[in-house]
């Protein structure tokens, strides 16, 4: 089969253009990572006039004439099956995006940007006087902008699924209902097991003491190091909330967070943020300046970074090896056990803020959160309603109601900047985490002691030719149905919890 | 006078788009200090596909038709002097730099940015190997290249003045030849009668200690502070080579270099950093996102720089202040005397270097390079026959020959990136250093006092009033008359050092 001269010249000017937005975005990723890095004080203002200009640009290339008339030649049947495979998915892939651009009205995009923007300052506000009462107004119109939004995007059962689709491509209401369920039903079990357990690790020497910011750094670049992300190809600096962001396999950059009483949070974050970099960096090179040099979908994402930070960052194996290096670097820390500091990073405690909750608990705040989003989108709940559903689900799973709404339904960022449907990711990724671990031990025996000895590049390794290769060439049900021989499956990851924390509590299922 | 509809709604449109286009200068300023300060080392690549990217952009903007319809309409007579004074600022202002891009066939560009990104490699390898026939060849296609410049921009007298014009608009080789003549009258003998006094300052306590990294930088921005450098709106971080870089008034970035077996060499380069940076943030706030923003010319920029360095970094008064707190925090200084001190950063001696030279030989190097760029531009130069017109030069002005060309004609960096009828800006800045500090001292006869009490405030709220705040709505030659109440005059320089080095040396003019 051979393309026609056309379309040789269309595919060429097409990959021009795609080129030319994602040296754009890889722009903007780095006037973010600078606003929250280096960036003087008072440069707010103009910084945000910069990233607004050039969210204009790109989006005014995404959905050009140029754009339209590449799209519509290499969409042709006879045509886009004749283009190479990498052709073909970044088609695929950029039409996926330009069809969705074309869908939203340029109107509604402004008016939400406009309105989060004032959403921002009223949920600080809000939340400082821990009145939801005050931000009811702003988040019911957050509501009705993401209803239309829906409407315009189309959707065959449920509002939410349209919402969804923008941060995990193709999930649904309905596959994720009965994973949910799956997880309610054998972690609620777990929890209360725990609590009745009777045993209450100590972790005072973990977060009680004094461990200063440049040893944590240092001990944090080690790890990372040694796990396998690429200094060369990335740096690791501090920020108030932690986060990942990159513009090519090339240059990926992590922060962290240091509490100085606490010797292991910001080693933590590293290691969780430096799973999403890998990732980046993992990807073929080929891919780069496309979008398919991203990752495939936020919920692979986060598989990569919880995958790093839990499975192995919370494992006795891994801490078999560096505890005694903890220690060497931070003589504080003292003589504690390799079970003592295990059991105590492992603690489980119903707690009311989901970025501080453990394990077995993580995944019931987001079930707090989906129920209620799916129903505010589809409509069977009220705005007003929300402080008294959230303390009821609270109740109900965790066995804890909110004194106010600072540690209700107010302490997310989430809906002020208007994303609805982005929690469920934050549970897809530890589910493929387990589903993922649960493989590469399957597929090496060994895993497991090669960790326990210090050598974490088995898993990178790994990792990079299973997962992080193929950037967003295939999507994460083909992945994980590659990866591990079976669509998602909640199992893995509901084992993981009964085995560790079964074993750490002394309890039975 | 009343601007019609008509008006209105083109002068908010040209606002706007001129708006965006200096969002995405800003952008690549921040692209460019990244590269120098953060990005990891393997970034290169796609960081250069960046910024070609957001040059395209940017230049398609400013030379786009919705540009060319409204400077058409606003330049109108009748229309243009209804405007705003900072509106007619800035239609003049786009307009010339409208008018030049215009002028400029973009195969030019493309073929200049080809051309220019092969010779840097040759340069470098040319000047590791000491070799000028190496770079010989490309060279010769960067003057033709530079010479066809001049041709399409055009020009009244010398193709030279084409190429000033871009770096010191209107600045042309007539006004700059009877200049260098009265440099070349006056400072050859004063350097002449300094290797005559039989004194040659020691140095030694200077650049033959251990002055540690940190305590350099912090030293540096405890003056940079006092100077009225704003850190709420600015940094400054370590690079390779010493530059700043702004995007507004409200974020401006410095970069210095420590060697740590010298204690002045990266104050120096912090002050005269400083001096740019504090141009930056001075300039009227109102004036941003536009390019009235920026300063008026590279002349004027460079006189801020060289007045902190020099003016103030070199002076008895400055140091008076200073050295106990220098001798304080680097207790390895010793008790070495202001006299010894002053005459020691002060010593003058011919060196081959121009950016290691002193403040008497300094205008003597600009002047080797202006004659031999303006005789190649001109024609009246061959290529092959630079190293011995350097050579020449060198004895004549400054009494020593270079042993080899990496001493001679391959030194600086400036031949390499394109750029002819840069350098000659240096000495303009040394010129309008002296001739504003000497105005300012006129102005404020406590003005050497204060500043020997450390009190920096006062010459930096001056600058801020006379030079800064106006940003390019006025041009060079009318800041220096309106502040000065002359033209351009070298007298005030060479007068400077006569006095300063005629003490320090013990001779007469």
């Amino acid at each position: 089969m051979q393309t026609s001269t056309a379309t040789t010249a269309s595919i060429m000017a097409f990959q021009a253009l795609v080129n030319e937005i994602h040296d754009i975005q890889g722009t903007q990723a780095l006037l973010g990572w600078d606003l929250e890095t280096y960036m003087p004080e008072k440069g707010g203002a103009f910084r945000a006039k910069q990233m607004a200009t050039l969210a204009k640009i790109s989006h005014n290339l995404m959905t050009s004439p140029e754009m339209e008339d590449h799209l519509r030649h290499l969409r042709q049947p006879g045509v886009l099956e004749k283009l190479d495979t990498m052709s073909q998915a970044l088609v695929r892939e950029v039409g996926r995006v330009f069809d969705k651009s074309k869908k939203t009205p340029i109107e509604l995009l402004q008016e939400m940007v406009e309105t989060t923007t004032e959403a921002h300052k009223i949920w600080v506000e809000a939340r400082s006087n821990k009145n939801f009462k005050q931000f009811e107004p702003v988040l019911r119109k957050i509501i009705s902008l993401n209803q239309r939004m829906a409407e315009a995007q189309g959707y065959e059962e449920s509002p939410y699924d349209a919402l969804l689709d923008e941060y995990e491509p193709g999930l649904t209401v309905k596959q994720l209902d009965p994973v949910f369920a799956k997880l309610k039903a054998d972690i609620v079990p777990l929890l209360q097991a725990i609590q009745q357990s009777g045993h209450t690790p100590e972790t005072g020497f973990i977060n009680e003491g004094f461990f200063p910011v440049e040893k944590q750094l240092q001990f944090s670049q080690m790890v990372l190091r040694e796990m396998g992300f690429d200094f060369e190809a990335g740096r690791l600096d501090l920020a108030p909330h932690p986060f990942s962001s990159g513009s090519s396999t090339m240059d990926v950059r992590l922060t962290t967070r240091v509490d100085e009483r606490d010797v292991f949070s910001a080693l933590s974050s590293s290691m969780h943020e430096g799973g999403h970099g890998m990732y980046e960096q993992g990807v073929n090179p080929a891919l780069n300046r496309t979008p398919l040099a991203e990752g495939t979908s936020l919920g692979i994402h986060e598989s990569q970074s919880r995958l790093w930070e839990n499975q192995v960052g919370r494992s006795r194996a891994f801490w078999s090896h560096y505890l005694p290096k903890l220690q060497a670097t931070f003589p504080e820390l003292g003589s504690v056990s390799l079970e003592k500091f295990y059991s105590g990073i492992n603690r489980v405690r119903p707690s009311f803020i989901r970025v501080e909750s453990d394990e077995v608990t993580y995944n019931l705040h987001i079930m707090v959160r989906y129920e209620i989003e799916k129903a505010l989108i589809e409509g069977t709940m009220k705005v007003n309603e929300v402080p008294e559903a959230w303390a009821a689900k609270m109740q109900d799973y965790l066995g804890i109601t909110p004194a106010h709404d600072a540690e209700g339904a107010l302490q997310d960022i989430h809906w002020s900047h208007g994303s609805f449907g982005y929690f469920p990711t934050y549970t897809l990724g530890n589910l493929y985490s387990a589903q993922f671990f649960h493989t590469a031990k399957q597929q090496n025996p060994a895993l497991e002691s090669q960790i326990s000895q210090g050598n974490l590049l088995a898993l990178k390794t790994w990792l990079n030719q299973e997962i992080h290769a193929v950037g967003k060439m295939e999507s994460a049900a083909t992945i994980v149905q590659r990866v591990t021989g079976e669509p998602l499956n909640a199992s893995y990851f509901v084992d993981y919890l009964w085995q560790k924390y079964g074993e750490i509590f002394n309890i039975q299922r």
